[in-house]
């Protein structure tokens, strides 16, 4: 296949890796929303998240939550930092290669996130809550 | 203590819950970039992710995956979703609780991410990464 991720994962593409562990490697996006915008993955090739496994899913967290703590005491500016996945063509993914973005941040960094906050009533909440508990409920356990 | 999300996960508050457990409470964000957008927290009080204990931050992950599956299979609109989080003000975080949102995403949702990539070069990233070599060994291990 042709995953420029698996390469990277595999060491056949080039790559900047600050960290990598038995399933997981991070590396520097070549095009940073700010300099020092990293992307964890895991190892094995998973195209979503409905393909990944859940310790794996819990892994890249932990590996995110810790290379958040690292970007804050390096002297790379990152006044915040903000965690980001899209899961899907309509989120946004482009590499189909699960992938957890880290990205450094501070004021006037020019990243916006536009939206047009909805106004629902608790009604229209507690359908969706509904609805989920239901769709919950129907989940194999553990995935 | 004012904190809205400590009085929703205490039950003080209002709040459409589709999912709670433990350590982890997941409910409807009131102002949704799109419906079904969610919201999960720890039910320990932690104001960053520098706070906030590394398993309890995998718990978080765990949930969002289960209920980002769990938006797929429902009714709710959901071609894609979205993981956000934003940790510190400089990353637009508003409520001083960790929260991780999970958003449906669909093409035309008028979720909207800008921001001018950068194009640096690998010795450029290189250094990055030996920056970030030397923050992480400076953690202390497990946080």
């Amino acid at each position: 296949m042709g995953c420029v991720f698996c390469k990277i994962v595999a060491g056949t593409a080039p790559a900047s890796i600050p960290y990598a562990d038995g399933t997981t490697v991070a590396f520097l996006d070549i095009n940073p929303m700010t300099p020092g915008h990293l992307l964890v993955a895991p190892r094995v090739h998973a195209e979503s998240l409905a393909e990944l496994d859940a310790e794996a899913g819990a892994q890249l967290w932990r590996v995110a939550q810790r290379l958040a703590a690292a970007l804050r005491r390096s002297s790379i500016r990152a006044d915040g930092v903000t965690l980001f996945l899209a899961d899907g063509a309509a989120a946004g993914q482009e590499v189909w290669h699960v992938h957890l973005h880290v990205i450094p941040r501070w004021k006037g960094d020019g990243v916006k996130i536009g939206f047009r906050p909805g106004r629902p009533s608790r009604s229209d909440l507690d359908a969706n809550a509904t609805e989920l508990q239901t769709a919950l409920r129907a989940l194999t356990p553990g995935t």
